[in-house]
């Protein structure tokens, strides 16, 4: 099924309902949706919503936001993905590291100027949405390829790190950290600490973690079903939130609270606004908003690739620039944070049966139903115990193995994840994620820019020709065989000029160079160039350059230019042993 | 005798006289040099110091700098590059390019608040000279690939149209123009013409023009000897900067001056100075002496080359920059300006019959002598002749044809070239080059983020396995092979993984990837976890992947991690055609 309305898109001529699926992707499943289909999404639905209720109040305190921006952005925003987006298990909504990249966006100085923070973010989520989207329009989706997977775990790392120190103040009822390395702050810190916010708060982490592995474990060994077990584990934030809230209420006395808490969250779904127009803010916030787009678009492809891959789903990345883009103008309409696709709320939706996106649109359902009835409710949730839900939720995003480990397979990868995260630590968020793109750039242009090359001999009695400095072969003094292992660009035109200059020189009594090309796909201009360079500087020479083994697509170029006149008396041979036996005699 | 030096330098236990010359190439002709190579070199010495004198005196000016600082750039820097560089014969000095890059740094309004523009121009030869240092020792001169040669070709293009809209004025007698598209300004420069001045400017540059080539084509039809025919034509600039002079002071009255002059020039060597300590002005001049070290090294390389590649002498990279970079020193110790090899001068001192760099060094040594002795004569030197040289100099690096002729061969070289020239023209000098370089890595990176990929199949009763949407092959339902003909890299894996699924959502009778490696060179951790992640994907769906053609280096790589371990019962067949014997039946 899947397969065959794939093919209809990508045939030749679209039909008109073809193209609705390729701009609608939820006509794709929609039609041949089942009754079975949707009790696997109800469950799903309802359990994924129990996971985004305290996400969504607890990343909106992550970004320094009111609960209610992270519980909008938990409606509207995953409801569009559904109608947009290519994966049918992606859960968009509020997302840990796009938090506190917003939370670190908001608190600079000029940024506080600009007034009410709920605006600003909203701000953030608009232009969010139009990055991608432009991305999208442009196709330059492949661009976010920038971010390599080891920079990625390192500024994830990194991130994580940040925000499980932004949170310790929480978890013990102080509210914000933001002592440095001052030891008088930290006594100071400890004075404040609240015992009945700090009992709960620890025994949350304990709760949380329980719920996390061990009791998933535990009753799978009584043989409850799957479904159930999902479902009975990942209520634990919820859980925790709820009986959190309960306990302080009974505790608060007269004196006043006992623990810090949301406060109050306004009943009622939210207004669409448009009132946006701050032009000194959208300049400002710009560089933040296009660091939140990149990560957004990455970590959600990312996620959404794991779950197609296993069910054979294809992501199509343009549709998911187009799908997140529009979660995100949504979610500023209403009053929303910037949003992305969350890793373990995926997974969580994923594992609990999730087999259209109807499971989000029905988590978002409950949501609604939530802002607009359990408000009171939300009132009374500690800050503690939201701290501890993201704190057990971050932990595992800390990879410091993963980064060690990718050493032994390629150490510039290594030494660029450990820079992106010692960047993100001292730097900033924005600023180390800067580094680390910037670093894989370099290394990357620093090794193609030394591309393989080898002069090679002939295999004695055979076609074959390699290396002469790794196997016995036949070279001749009169004729050069030279082997490009790369495409030939500005990176590595000078390099490879160089080397066969080099090559030449060591050969007084040279008469041909042949270049083989077997590997070149592509040869830009300045490599052209080059190579008229080369031919002109051999002729003076009189040696004679010759190509061989020309790749179709290259050699349709080449005849467009004059260099193949040029050329001559230097030839282009189809195989590397017809240059042989017509030079080497 | 030039390949055997070079072959100790390069033998495995380099000895201390291969190691001296190495650090100092100039002992690598020094041992072996003639009576013969003397003559030579004078001679071209003289002719290349008759055009150093007014090019030095005329790149100050374009540098808004007074006359003194291009002349003492011209005496200690080509010396010690002399001394350090390895080629022949580069002309080290004042360039036109690089000028305007000053002129473009010392009139910023915070540049000039810093005082004295000699102190801010010694301080960017300082930083040039440092960068490019750095460079060697990081051994980093590959990443001046960045500018690609249509960057580079654009670039001085319209730097060329920014100084020839700069001397304008000066060619009339107006001084700078400053006009803009403002109308009225433009009038009240023509009232202020001076009209010697002009005189004496158009007559100069087609005295000028005639001297370039009508001159000396005139001169060999008369059997003359080509040294002198050069050494005639090439006297054109000092010719008409003498003549220009005398004529102005001859016809100077009592009323003043006639046209601008050069002024005063101190008489004298420069004292060498390391006053440089001014913190403030070094930080601010550092983004511009990034670009001038950038050009400056890629100027002089690409030249360098030209003449050594006729000669078959080797230029050795890494060295250049250090020559260059202890020029730009020298420049800064001894009051100049930052220096570069000039592609015009180079051409002269080589057609001049320079054999060594001792050709550089008389020209130094004639420098030398003219501040000592002729400063008075420098004195009358008009700014209209220079306007003249300069502009008769600059207009052949003007090169809308070539960049219009990018189009056939390769599109986006064409826009990166076109788009340098206008950013130049309207964002500035380094915010144009800035563009450019950016422009260049987009587009690359946009380019190997879509390897060619091919799916591929048996020719038929043959060992050659081809494109099936080209070639007539065979291919089987439940097996796939798939060719890819690029290093797997962050840049690409993305869009390769997706390749791969889209093919295999429309195959399901699947049960075997073959992945023919046969153009990687290497594989990256971010393409190797994707990897991973697609044998893990495809074993979910029961379908087996393995590779095919592993080269010997990434085969090394591969073993020292668990891919291969984890890839079973996937295998690594040596040949394409052993996998399909295997796979196929």
């Amino acid at each position: 099924m899947i397969g065959l309305s794939l093919m209809n898109v990508s045939s030749n001529k679209p039909t008109i309902g073809s193209r609705l699926t390729a701009l609608f992707p939820i006509f794709d499943w929609m039609r041949d949706y089942q009754r079975t289909d949707f009790s696997s999404d109800l469950i799903a639905g309802i359990i994924t919503a129990i996971l985004l209720v305290p996400q969504g109040i607890a990343y909106a305190m992550l970004a320094g936001l009111p609960a209610e921006v992270g519980l909008y952005a938990s409606i509207l925003p995953p409801a569009i993905y559904a109608l947009l987006g290519t994966s049918r298990t992606l859960s968009v909504g509020p997302v840990s590291i796009a938090a506190i990249m917003i939370a670190s966006a908001l608190s600079a100085p000029e940024i506080i100027d600009q007034g009410d923070p709920v605006t600003n973010a909203m701000i953030l989520a608009a232009e969010t949405g139009v990055i991608l989207s432009l991305l999208s329009v442009f196709r330059m989706g492949t661009l976010v390829n920038f971010i390599s997977h080891p920079v990625l775990v390192g500024f994830t790392s990194g991130a994580a790190l940040l925000i499980m120190y932004s949170q310790l103040g929480h978890l013990f009822g102080i509210g914000k950290l933001s002592c440095g390395l001052n030891v008088d702050c930290f006594e100071d810190m400890f004075q404040r600490i609240k015992p009945v916010a700090m009992t709960i708060g620890i025994l949350s982490v304990v709760t949380l973690i329980f719920f996390n592995k061990p009791l998933s474990r535990l009753l799978k060994h009584c043989n409850i079903n799957a479904v159930l077990v999902t479902a009975i584990s990942k209520s634990g934030p919820l859980l925790v939130v709820l009986v959190g809230a309960l306990i302080a209420s009974k505790l608060a006395t007269g004196n006043g609270i006992v623990a810090p808490t949301v406060g109050s969250v306004p009943a009622g779904l939210p207004n669409f606004s448009i009132d946006l127009i701050y032009a000194d803010t959208w300049q400002l916030l710009l560089p933040a908003a296009v660091f939140i787009a990149l990560i957004a678009y990455v970590e959600s492809i990312a996620i959404a690739k794991v779950t197609a891959n296993i069910k054979r789903q294809r992501i199509e990345p343009n549709q998911e620039l187009i799908a997140l883009g529009s979660a995100n103008l949504a979610a500023a309409l209403t009053g929303g944070m910037p949003v992305a696709g969350g890793f373990s709320r995926t997974m969580v939706n994923f594992s609990a049966g999730a087999v259209t996106q109807m499971a989000m649109l029905i988590a978002a359902g409950i949501l609604a139903c939530a802002v607009l009835f359990f408000t009171d409710v939300f009132e009374n949730i500690l800050k503690t115990s939201l701290a501890a839900v993201i704190l057990v939720a971050i932990a595992p995003l800390v990879k410091p193995y993963a980064i060690v480990k990718y050493w032994s397979y390629d150490h510039s990868d290594c030494v660029a994840a450990a820079l992106t995260l010692v960047g993100v630590l001292t730097l900033g968020i924005e600023q180390g994620l800067g580094l680390g793109i910037a670093i894989t750039l370099l290394s990357y242009l620093w090794r193609t820019s030394r591309p393989h090359i080898a002069v090679v001999g002939e295999v004695a009695n055979t076609e074959h020709y390699r290396n002469i400095k790794r196997h016995d072969v036949t070279t001749w003094p009169h004729l050069l065989l030279i082997r490009v292992d790369e495409n030939l660009t500005f990176a590595n035109a000078g390099y490879i000029e160089n080397y066969i200059h080099y090559e030449v020189i060591q050969r007084p009594e040279l008469r041909h160079v042949v270049l083989i090309f077997a590997s070149v796909s592509y040869i830009d201009t300045t490599a052209l160039e080059a190579l008229e360079n080369l031919h002109t500087s051999l002729a003076t020479n009189t040696i004679i350059l010759h190509l061989a083994e020309v790749k179709g697509p290259v050699m349709d170029k080449l005849i467009q230019t004059s260099f193949l006149k040029k050329l001559t008396p230097g030839k282009v041979f189809f195989r590397t042993r017809e240059a042989v036996t017509e030079l080497a005699s």
